[in-house]
């Protein structure tokens, strides 16, 4: 098992890296400080690993909350579920909730966690690729809005993150590929000597070899904790990991949240924002290629659906977060490994981008 | 004008307390940081002052929600409006929620400020006593459940609290005397002077003399700030702010919200704190009887409802946050102007003071 922590000063938190963690109390026990605890996991994670939970944490209360599966139900509606299992169970205070899921049960259960009674325990146990890399680590929690993706929610640090990869064996593979692209991302925006090593271990990474799999979560979780520990509210520079999620959430908005896998999103996405990067002249239209090969590989989509338009893709990106009195701004690259925040974008070079990228 | 401040390191901020403050677009100015605001208000203080606070902001692109007035409306449900409203205008992270309002709306506002793109600007402008002397101050914001008071909310601080005492003109006797309530709790818990200056000064607060007014308000939030800013999220020394609260979250729980006042809720309950106190032989009986004087000078009750029973009280103090691992803890006094927290209860003494005490 590897540990890595996640540096910032009192909310400071381990990240579990390795085979069979469900089963280990001992990885739990010290980051539960009360006798409650409440697991939210969601119909298709009961059936697999729910009881195994149950059984590592018997010498709690333990009471449980299914969700429906999918992003579709990432909403405020189903959030007053977790709220109405809290407080029916007379949960208090101490009470400690733990995610059992991938993104979207995790960005629920931790904002149903700051917000129960104004904030109680958290524990993250990511069961998808996707969210061991990216959404379990850096405190980002919340629900979507009809009008804008995860425009409702906190930022709320959990105690710990026990990434067992070993619940990876039951992900489906568009899954996991869809957690590739995050991985990926990382190589893109702050990593280049891991790109390589994506380069030459994909095909481990795809066949679930676990060394790879342990060795593509470790360094994913170092560049997201680094970055995150240098900025943990999104002021500056946190921004660059929202490199193609930008155009990654219009095409979910427009398709329709859950019809696109939000890392296949996020993949048509980083393309667009390569293929921007290289028209403005910041990188060598090599690294496009590699990228677009890479993701290829891993079965990711390298464009935009065919039937967006430039004017749904400007429309949406309108009501994005990243969007500063009006104006746009993008994550770009200056080079493999070195994303940047900019608003300097121009104009036709962005539509032609918009064009070219479905 | 005065200006106190709430020390919290990087969430520091200023209460500016004084007579027609919400003309002076000075004082709001500062705390502004981007072009757009949102000001949330109910449908009585709509036709009384948005009108007022809209011409103040005219420089700024502002928009408005109006929420129905009232505890009852206190919800997840009603809360939705705010963030529909925020996106339908396209409010992005640097707009700045403006809270035009008592205490649900203060509270509303503040956590859809907290959770709307996971935190934007907020500045309190209370209109009612209670709001001004305590809940615009602490940064506690949030929504009812209907198992439970507060039950889902965050820790936010405001930019600023705007105390503006000319708009209590408009308010109803019954709302300045809830007001008071919280007001006479500041002597009770931690300023045994204050206690003895509203024994003096009571007709004047009642009869809204400005200069009373001012300084209940200076006062009041001066011992709340201090409190506060040993303890911004209740781990300890805060939970003294609570007195009469258990009690009065029954009540108000048992009546449904809205038919008793916060402030009426926390002044019966305030007594039975202080009658268990005296059982308890912490306190004289004489204190329990100068605070029954004041409470009912102040045109609030001294009593329970006669209807509730001590197996109603019993169950709905078990669902209160103040509840840790299922042990009822209760904030008494210890003398005039100095409460603490104990969970150190005799069950025949408190059965006595539930019995006693309506």
């Amino acid at each position: 098992m590897e540990t890595l922590t996640v540096a910032l000063d009192e909310r400071s938190y381990p990240i579990y890296i390795g085979e069979d963690l469900l089963g280990q109390l001992s990885l739990f026990q010290p980051h539960i400080t009360g006798k409650q605890v409440c697991i939210v996991t969601n119909t298709t994670l009961e059936s697999l690993y729910l009881q195994t939970l149950q059984q590592t944490l018997s010498d709690y209360d333990v009471t449980s909350v299914v969700l429906p599966d999918g992003e579709a139900f990432k909403s405020l509606e189903v959030l007053t579920r977790i709220f109405d299992e809290l407080l029916e169970a007379r949960h208090n205070r101490n009470t400690t909730v733990i995610a059992l899921g991938g993104g979207v049960v995790g960005d629920m259960a931790g904002f149903a966690a700051a917000c129960y009674q104004r904030g109680v325990n958290f524990i993250q146990v990511p069961t998808t690729l996707l969210s061991m890399v990216d959404s379990s680590v850096g405190g980002k929690t919340g629900v979507n809005h009809p009008l804008g993706k995860n425009m409702i929610g906190a930022f709320y640090q959990p105690q710990a993150v026990i990434a067992d990869v070993s619940v990876l064996r039951t992900l489906p593979a568009r899954e996991l590929s869809a957690g590739v692209a995050e991985v990926i991302k990382y190589g893109l925006i702050s990593d280049a000597d891991f790109f390589s090593w994506l380069e030459s271990h994909l095909s481990e990474l795809l066949a679930m070899d676990t060394d790879a799999l342990i060795c593509a979560v470790r360094r994913s979780c170092e560049n997201k904790a680094r970055v995150v520990a240098a900025d943990e509210r999104e002021g500056g520079i946190r921004a660059i990991l929202n490199l193609g999620h930008t155009f990654g959430h219009a095409i979910e908005t427009a398709q329709g949240y859950g019809n696109w896998l939000h890392g296949e999103a996020v993949a048509a996405g980083m393309m667009m924002a390569l293929d921007l990067s290289a028209r403005m002249q910041l990188i060598d239209q090599s690294v496009v290629e590699r990228t677009a090969v890479l993701l290829a590989q891993a079965r990711l989509p390298i464009q935009a659906p065919a039937d967006m338009t430039e004017e749904t893709f400007m429309h949406l990106m309108g009501v994005d977060k990243k969007v500063l009195d009006g104006k746009l701004r993008l994550v770009l690259l200056r080079s493999l490994g070195e994303a940047f925040v900019t608003s300097d974008l121009a104009p036709p070079l962005l539509q032609e981008t918009l064009q070219h990228c479905r």
